[in-house]
């Protein structure tokens, strides 16, 4: 028989909720938290589907964030089992979203169930902070629920994010925090000519070199205990008319910085405007930050989830910084303490998505068991 | 009254011979020759129909060399006149191929019949060599008329090639080689990855960068009393997925030499995989040889066409090598003497290409000098 948590998963997963589209999944978590007094506010901005949900007062506030959608599926065929029709199959549960992230959803919402039957009169709060807009744009869903919880004077003081943060087993990994991702369309012009004629043009990919040279192996930090050194990647470029005569006028790069808390979005550009500067390029830079570094020190959060992970598990946990970025981006900034905690990630975003059904209840038990470190 | 010069130029501009076709120009050509003495080999080559006729006997063998055939006219609507209805106004003659080089085939027509008149027993033979293949891929014209004229042990001695030559006025330029083009068609391999995880990747973009400053700033040769430096262009670079997270797995360069004689097509070819090599990168580069640099020092044929400048125009011409390619690149390997003289080339390969009618009478006048310095 199914356990509450591994039945809402399915019940989650069967609904084909591809993004920014909810599908009714929202629904049926709502459902649930107001049955044990949560107070629940819809927040559908744009197309997209949000809600923010309410137990308790005064502080602490610790939110559960998290989303409904999933990615596409890509061809159905390709799956071993269809993916919007939750499969048990040696110990795993297979479908779109099972690990990123409706397993997490169903284990959030079961653990407070069981925790507020155990502690009706809690301290503080707890919240959620559900939106069906994280895989696609990120425009309407948690940037704008974190804007209306500022207009509400509502402050999040620990944010468990439900991405799936692990490796190999679920806890073994959880992210206390991001790198900040800032992205450059570099435009360097020259002047346009005939090859033969090489005195009357001005080659950009010749000019542009030496300083491609010094921005690949330029030291932008070292990095520091909880974050690698920043990397800048250069991951399009294209210049030329197609003609083999023909000198180009212009080359286009696009490139992007991960980094760390060591820099400054503000320094990555100074500097890199600097470099193309020096080496007397004539060049535009369209800058694009997707978001800020954050990051969450030792503290109450990142104590109570290590040392719940420590009582389900056994185990210890590695604080990771590394992979790409999640709404946690939106979160952090606000002041929250911030970490992710989810299954294993092996097989999101492809075909045969899963999780392991043993690890949704050892999920379970570890937000239960963060709830009671902070709340009971 | 229309000189015999103007005549012919006005009825092979008539004719709309756009490459590889010939429209009957070769026949109006041969008919002029045939009746002044001329023996004519009519030699189609696949699509593309040439010519060689010779008068005389013995050495020295001074050739004519050029084509029928014009590049395309482009929206006909943006000329001043019909592109192929022979047009003066204000002592210019316009139409597609009035200076390359239909100008220049009247005026070796007509400068061989005036020649012929006052020394039908002339010194040695005289030739044409005439395409339609010139404009476009060049496979089938003036390379395998030349093949043909090995296999009959023909040898040209000095060969005078049509080509717009001059800058300002007729003879004021006039071509006594061209540089050699090399092209290469580079890719350079490193390793797909997320930027995100640089360290699992290698971004051939940035391998390349110090390779590619080097090749921009590597002195190839200093040119001679002949030729410009050897110069080297990358006309084309393309590398990405087109999205901004992945590091491509390749990027790819189209580059080109333009080569003096002071290298080799193979020192170039070993130089820049040298350079490629010694800064560690994977790559296959595919190697296109254009045309072999070609010179023609002083001798009898340059002190020829430069004598006969002098006595028609009373001015010194500047020798050069500059521009692009032309068919002196297929003639001069056989030991040929090999210069190019025609009229002004501002407006070729134009809307509006038109040469100025005095320029076809003294151009008229030059070739027929030369002749009589030659032949006579």
């Amino acid at each position: 028989m199914a356990t509450p948590t591994l039945q809402l998963a399915c019940d989650l997963i069967a609904r084909p909720s591809v993004t920014p589209n909810d599908e009714g999944c929202q629904d049926m978590m709502i459902a649930r938290l107001e049955a044990i007094g949560f107070q629940v506010e819809r927040l559908r901005f744009g197309e997209v589907d949000n809600f923010w949900a309410e137990r308790g007062s005064g502080q602490p506030l610790l939110a559960f964030a998290g989303h409904t959608d999933v990615v596409p599926t890509g061809p159905a065929s390709a799956w071993k089992f269809p993916p919007f029709e939750p499969t048990l199959h040696e110990g795993m549960l297979y479908g779109r979203g099972a690990a990123d992230m409706k397993g997490s959803l169903a284990a959030m919402v079961t653990a407070c169930e069981a925790f507020v039957a155990a502690h009706p009169d809690h301290k503080g709060r707890i919240g959620f902070l559900i939106t069906s807009d994280e895989e696609g744009p990120a425009v309407d869903g948690t940037v704008k629920v974190v804007e209306w919880l500022s207009a509400q004077g509502k402050a999040i003081d620990c944010c468990l994010v439900g991405e799936p943060s692990s490796t190999h087993e679920v806890g073994d990994v959880i992210k206390n925090g991001r790198r900040g991702s800032l992205g450059a369309k570099l435009i360097v012009r020259g002047i346009q000519g005939h090859v033969a004629y090489p005195h009357l043009a001005e080659n950009p990919i010749h000019t542009l070199a030496p300083a491609l040279t010094e921005l690949a192996k330029e030291v932008w930090d070292e990095g520091n205990e909880f974050f690698p050194a920043t990397s800048f990647q250069v991951s399009n470029i294209n210049g030329g008319t197609g003609a083999t005569n023909v000198i180009p006028g212009e080359v286009e790069l696009l490139c992007n910085f991960r980094f760390s808390t060591e820099v400054t979005e503000a320094e990555l550009k100074q500097r890199t405007e600097a470099i193309l500067a020096r080496h007397g390029l004539k060049f535009d830079v369209e800058w694009n930050l997707s978001g800020q570094p954050f990051l969450t020190r030792q503290g109450d959060l990142v104590d109570a989830v290590v040392g719940a992970i420590a009582d389900i598990k056994g185990r210890q946990t590695e604080l990771s910084t590394a992979g790409g970025t999640s709404d946690g981006r939106f979160i952090a900034p606000t002041g929250s303490q911030v970490v992710e905690l989810g299954p294993v990630n092996a097989t999101i975003h492809k075909v045969d998505e899963c999780v392991k059904v043993q690890d949704l209840e050892d999920l379970h038990l570890i937000y239960r068991r963060t709830l009671e470190r902070l709340l009971a």
